[in-house]
């Protein structure tokens, strides 16, 4: 069978990672998650942190930071070396094998040479705030401005390196508001349409 | 029980009027559309043409229209006063019974006032193209200037009206996309996930 890949795209605090890393589990493939930063490191020769620091998570929220940042002798600012770096692994696994890969843009990098189910999970910015505190821990002062600044890093980093706007229906196979089912409900519903 | 509504929100061509009517027929419930127009004119005492002229499907699509529209004695545009009264009929409907209702910002007028499954359906320009050549006849000369031009109105119809962006997935519960899964696909998910 030629390979299938999910790929999850999700609003910070959603639960997005958890349904793409329990789907990966229900359907025996492999999640790549943080381990594209692992695999990203080993490839590259790029150091972990350093891709940490310059990926989607962390990507520059402002016109400003994206002008003055510090460029290699190609002209590309870190965070694009970190891209193309992240690019090449993750169309890498587009060819190889069957799994579920969270967030990076995969879809968008993958929608022409794999077979993708791709998948934006979101939430309200309340249920995202409860939910961000329990998993985070107790020490969150202010989750709406943490929800805030993620989603709009998020955002930016997806709008600058593919052209669509982040979370409009259309860039996606389905979208799901796990605030309404239920992480749970979510996992079955992209299984069945994995599986059919 | 108490009634429970799904709503359908979808792009030109979509096929999301036939999902809703399919999925009303399976669930047993009835499926308002034309419907709304028709009694509409029965309750507000308007004219089903005057409606039909200044409803969703033909609002003005550019600024200078709006600002040039003729006004009613309270300053309301025709458009207002069709929305005013839609608006009223949806209301009504809402808090009467179970149903599903096809476009008409029916998300946003019920979402503080019934229990809804709020839903996006949209497509591919291509699959889109292609169906409304079959569906409408062969007669469509340029499908993609017809998609493009009623996408136009919907669009800036629901965000005059609502203030949010139609199609962003973060508005609706669940998404879909009818060229990938299909509609008798569609109507078997939301089927399910109303029936749960």
């Amino acid at each position: 069978m030629k390979q299938r890949i999910v790929t999850i795209s999700r609003e910070f605090g959603s639960g997005g990672r958890t349904v793409g890393r329990t789907l990966a589990k229900e359907l025996g493939i492999p999640c790549y998650d943080d381990e594209i930063l692992l695999k990203t490191a080993v490839e590259s020769g790029l150091a972990e942190d350093f891709i940490r620091e310059h990926g989607e998570y962390t990507a520059s929220n402002s016109l400003l930071g994206t002008i003055f940042a510090t460029r290699d002798y190609q002209g590309r600012s870190m965070q694009d070396v970190v891209w193309q770096a992240q690019k090449t692994v993750i169309e890498k696994i587009g060819h190889e094998e069957s799994c579920v890969i969270v967030g990076r843009c995969a879809d968008y990098i993958l929608k022409d040479i794999a077979d993708c189910l791709t998948v934006f999970i979101h939430a309200s910015k309340e249920f995202r705030a409860h939910r961000i505190v329990e998993v985070y821990g107790e020490n969150e002062t202010n989750p709406m401005k943490r929800l805030s600044d993620k989603d709009k890093r998020r955002k930016n980093y997806y709008q600058f390196y593919t052209d669509l706007e982040w979370g409009q229906a259309q860039h996606y196979d389905i979208c799901l508001d796990s605030g309404v089912f239920g992480i749970e409900r979510c996992v079955e519903i992209l299984k069945e349409l994995y599986q059919k």
